[in-house]
């Protein structure tokens, strides 16, 4: 038996690409993997790809451990580390010895060295557990990583608490169709395709809650904007005003998202060349005016439909930046008829709802509204669809017991993140997508 | 159109009950559930609960509105907020107008207003809907929030980043049996065990890396420490040194994460009455130490086996308790026959893995340990395992290009939450717990 304390950080001796910067002048070494090797008139050039990020090593020709190396193999070197302004960041490590660590079986199959990865898509995703270590991967999701953190320090700071609700569940949350099934010994169950009825649950504990989880959807479409299982950023809150309260909370919380994003992934945003959206203040429209300014700036009349077609929405994203110069837009007020029952309508025209969704750049990334308290008023709808309430038991419980008005809404991670790193198809956005034909990676 | 721009928290009126304990000489409005109504001697108690706790409304016989209240009722209540020695907390509300927002259809079928909620537990989850709103599991489940903050902040502090991977996979992580498995779009496709593949491979790409989620497992034990569904708390990190590197990050993790509970969780750490366990330092033993403690202290004789039963967990757990005053005790060196082919066995003694458990007052909460990386070496345990190399065709290639000595852990967080609130039952650690028998609520 012996005693084990947290690891002195300090102590281990080994620096990261970046802690390289603040080490100007000091001897330091660094592990990673060999991104690059460029030899220049007797002088030998290595870009290591560590944890964090690239740093540039001088080699001179007598370095030892120089001639075992090459690109892809996982090193120690230890070195100088001193100002070069030719350097990229201005520093490079001159090495005094290369240590092999792991001399991998085969070379890398695909380039990942270059400043694009130039890979047809179905290629890249079929090697994603490699074509990711392309850096500007690490970009991406690093990104991701920021609009979940974000999302996160902000409802906390919110009052808001974070919940986990199951995936696995005996009732489709959003009505029965496309859904995944699934054998639970022996009784039919399905996948979740939203947390929606649990955190409305939970609004009867905490008043405001929140979770970052996958959902599932079996929807038989294979586009560039289709994912059959994506992580969801959900929030829920009660003791509501009205529904603006709801959209409020979100400008409030991407537009720190977006500043967190604009400081602690400075060297991401920047490698992208992103320019991050105002989300200070965002128009809000309903369905009608939006059909009414696609109708005025581009002629193209939708009037009459209680949604955006994916072309509408398109459009709309293009004279909302064109004429008015925003990235994003709220449109509220969906039909009733294509809204999900727990859907409020309006009490002034019953024929909408208080509902909305965020456009950025035309694609919607958010859905969201506010939601049936009243018990009868959610029993009379649930009928009306023909819906059985038997099935829905657990859920009315809360309303039986008292609701207070409340909504939320969801916001799809991998949609953002794509669209953030400027790109339409959002299998981009996510690490290994899951679409009608992809499984695996 | 109009703009809508962050809402101006300050500006809605509403305190919460937490808050009022600073507005003391001050009128207040708050808003919530009539938690409790006591009637004494022409004076009348509301214990209000609200977003984030109760607070004491006084409220006299005249008060507007006090006549159409009941328990349970959704109210919005003013008044003057001052010092009163004798309620909960130092202060209460001196009610001057009771609103109700909303009337409930019916009253609470259970008693959650008592100190406990003293149900069956079947009865209990049946109704975790509306029992959840019992304040003892607004204590629990602020702590598993805690748990969760806690290990990210730490990890993301680390270097470490923040990865979501597929949930729905087309082959089983740790092996054929116990996985759920479901129709995706005519193919068989299951649902993760662990994210354990995924993470592993995000190594190559991050060097450190941890996740949240939901795991899947379709084991047919019908036991209080078995959940069907749970949220594992997983990290993986790149150039270690040996797995005792990972173990010190835990030690790490966990220390900052009681750290948390103590000061951030205070109010709900102090209602359920928990002493965190010391996390600072933790022995280690392998099993075979294990194995003769429980021998010498308790005479129980477990030797021969390459694991410890439950049973033996839990001897282990007293011995080390009560003999040397620790909570906490890793176990390692577990048998290469009983961990999964990814473990790397201890060149030392290939009978044995550089692996380990993790136990809490004897319960296993952590299971770790190194994993292979080189890619020959793994080819072969595969192979003697009778296990199809083709169908971990995406996962070896991360070996076949190059993977530096890594390894990693999961923590079951529902275990560590119930544990830590005084359960024996897992499920009073999860919202709604997913068992042989329960698909609902």
């Amino acid at each position: 038996m012996f005693i084990l304390e947290e690891s002195v950080k300090e102590g281990s001796g080994i620096s990261n690409s970046t802690e390289c910067k603040a080490k100007q002048g000091e001897n330091v070494t660094v592990q990673g993997f060999i991104h690059r090797i460029r030899s220049l008139g007797g002088a030998n050039f290595i870009v290591l790809r560590d944890n964090v990020g690239t740093v540039q090593v001088f080699v001179g020709q007598d370095t030892p451990g120089l001639g075992r190396v090459k690109e892809g193999y996982i090193v120690e070197i230890s070195g100088l580390c001193k100002t070069e302004a030719r350097a990229p960041g201005g520093f490079e490590i001159a090495a005094d010895k290369i240590e092999v660590l792991v001399a991998p079986p085969e070379e890398m199959p695909l380039t990942i060295n270059k400043n694009t990865l130039n890979l047809h898509l179905d290629i890249d995703i079929n090697n994603r557990p490699i074509t990711l270590r392309h850096p500007r991967y690490r970009h991406i999701f690093k990104i991701q990583e920021g609009l979940a953190r974000g999302f996160r320090e902000y409802l906390l700071a919110n009052g808001f608490t974070e919940i986990f609700t199951p995936k696995i569940v005996g009732v489709g949350t959003e009505g029965g169709a496309n859904t995944f099934m699934l054998d639970y010994f022996g009784k039919p169950a399905y996948l979740a395709q939203s947390p929606q009825l649990y955190k409305q649950m939970m609004v009867g504990v905490f008043g405001r809650v929140f979770e970052i989880a996958h959902v599932f959807r079996a929807e038989p479409h294979d586009t560039a904007r289709h994912l059959n299982e994506y992580v969801s950023m959900d929030f829920e809150m009660g003791f509501i005003k009205d529904f603006k309260d709801i959209m409020a909370m979100e400008v409030g919380c991407l537009h720190y998202m977006f500043g967190l994003l604009k400081t602690e992934y400075a060297q991401h945003i920047g490698a992208l060349k992103i320019t991050l959206p105002d989300a200070s203040k965002i128009p809000v429209l309903n369905v009608r005016e939006a059909h009414d300014l696609v109708r005025k700036h581009l002629k193209e009349d939708f009037r009459g439909e209680g949604e955006l077609s994916a072309r509408e929405e398109q459009l709309l994203g293009k004279v909302m930046l064109e004429q008015y110069g925003y990235d994003l837009v709220f449109v509220t007020h969906y039909g009733s008829s294509v809204r999900p029952f727990y859907s409020m309508d309006d009490p002034t025209n019953p024929e909408e709802t208080l509902s909305f969704d965020l456009l950025f750049k035309g694609v919607e990334i958010t859905t969201g509204g506010q939601r049936i308290h009243d018990y009868q008023q959610l029993v009379d709808k649930i009928r009306s669809r023909g819906m059985e309430l038997d099935k829905l038991h657990h859920y009315l419980m809360i309303f039986r017991y008292g609701m207070p008005p409340h909504g939320g809404l969801a916001i799809g991670i991998e949609r953002l993140t794509a669209l953030l790193a400027g790109y339409d198809n959002l299998r981009y956005g996510c690490l290994f997508p899951r679409d009608m034909i992809r499984l695996s990676p």
